[in-house]
């Protein structure tokens, strides 16, 4: 089945230890696409300005992501700027210029209407809700949010995760929707608002995954090469929607799956500066790497 | 087969969330022994001062603890005084007093010499050597450090080293050790200079484990309720090796089970405060959590 998603498509100054790259594609839709663009149709629902180069568009078309619903408005495409210290894990923000991105709007169009998966990347939470309300009954709904929309927009984001089906989310932001600091009990908090399943993203250190019977953990693929984290976890999220929309199933065991197959995605993102790390794999490699994955967690019954 | 612990006992005053508690019973080798005593013979070798009450030392005499190398100098006992913040995960130190600890030297009695097992707790370096040096061909010597004597005693750490087959540390005295931000190849770094095995805690996120030829990756049992962290690494190093020790085989299989009974002691531990979640479990208990921790990390092939 097909997955509409809809989110940022950006220019990405990034400052890491191992380099610089000025104003290359990013984004939480372009992430996400490419991810899922190995595992099955992705329609691309975003606001881009008179600046984006058309070669984006036709390398997002490569990769047989559907473009159509990638709106051109005039003025500068959505722009932000930021470094990682010595170890990685959490960016620093120097610049944010929202520009077109701050009059989007998502209209869906007609024939993506009957798109059976929609991801809510990381936008207001009145637009993320105006998406699924456009939508004819998807079979699986999946959103990000952020620290800002919990600080600015708190009811109107728990009105829509009253729509949403799994909340991907990092653990900081699990323990301020919640205003609780123990994470179990902030998950448990979270679920009752709408949510069946609480993905909790947890940078290098992997993800937690809970619903009201069980609670699943992966750890992150161990890399000796972590040139990027940018995209990290809108790549995750299009592995795990990704693998749910080839397969239909979504099962606790599907959703296990899902999220390694996500986690093999951040795996290959990190790897590389911006989307590179995305933009040639072939599907036996990712198979492979879920096979690696296997060995990780692995123990015996005693 | 037996261990030899040696490491700090001491009077710990810690302010979490959820309460204050003033001079309890503390020190990493308080919370090794009382985790490894549930799996096999504990001899601890530590320092108290004549403020320790006898009440302590029955204490872990009912435990099965050996205390003869408990010594006993004239002074006052080392205190610990720190607290937790929202999140719990990083203790801030409010104070530190070493008190009679300054001045210990830990001699090894002639009858723990043959001990087949050492867990050299967190104390200068130069005194871990002595430890081992004392010791008749250990068949495992564990180790624990911290930031300060990567910081002050980097040459002497290294030495130490040399003579530790299994080095248990923190992800960030990781990344310190090795002067590399990168964890993984940070690991490689420490696997030269004389571990066989690296055990990288990661505190909530669980703990990698990492030798020449394999990664193992645990997530920490999911707790509703962490009430203190404090000694949750000693307490996992006690299960950790309190099972090799029981179970007289460090093969990799061994080495993994024995990580996630760490993480059993370390979750039982981290629920009360001090030491009053290791002081009345049973066996079965611990089996019964060792189990529920084979759900939480499986998924299925492809």
């Amino acid at each position: 089945m097909g997955i509409l998603v809809v989110g940022s498509v950006a220019f990405d100054s990034v400052t890491t230890p191992f380099g610089s790259h000025d104003e290359i594609l990013g984004g939480s839709a372009t992430y996400f696409s490419l991810a899922a663009s190995y595992f099955t149709d992705v329609s691309l629902v975003a606001v881009v300005g008179d600046d984006f180069p058309e070669q984006y568009v036709e390398f997002f078309q490569k990769k047989g992501i559907d473009t159509s619903g990638l709106q051109r408005s005039p003025g500068k495409t959505f722009r932000w700027k930021g470094e990682y210290g010595f170890d990685l894990n959490t960016a620093r923000t120097l610049a944010t210029e929202l520009n077109v991105f701050s009059e989007f709007s998502p209209a869906i169009r007609p024939e993506h209407r009957d798109l059976g998966y929609v991801f809510l990347g990381n936008i207001d939470p009145d637009l993320q809700r105006s998406v699924v309300e456009q939508m004819s009954r998807p079979r699986l709904v999946a959103a990000d949010t952020m620290n800002y929309w919990i600080d600015h927009r708190l009811d109107s984001l728990k009105t829509t995760l009253r729509l949403v089906d799994v909340l991907v989310i990092n653990d900081a932001e699990t323990r301020q929707l919640a205003g609780e600091p123990n994470l179990i009990r902030a998950a448990r908090t979270i679920l009752q608002w709408g949510p069946r399943t609480l993905v909790v993203k947890r940078g290098e250190y992997g993800v937690l995954m809970l619903n009201s019977k069980s609670i699943f953990g992966a750890p992150a693929f161990p890399l000796e090469e972590v040139t990027d984290p940018t995209g990290a976890g809108d790549s995750f999220a299009g592995g795990f929607v990704g693998y749910l929309a080839a397969t239909g199933n979504t099962d606790e065991a599907a959703l296990r799956r899902a999220i390694v197959f996500g986690s093999v995605m951040a795996s290959f993102n990190v790897s590389r500066f911006g989307t590179e790390g995305l933009a040639s794999l072939t599907y036996p490699e990712i198979e492979a790497r879920y096979r690696e994955f296997r060995r990780l967690p692995h123990f015996d019954d005693i």
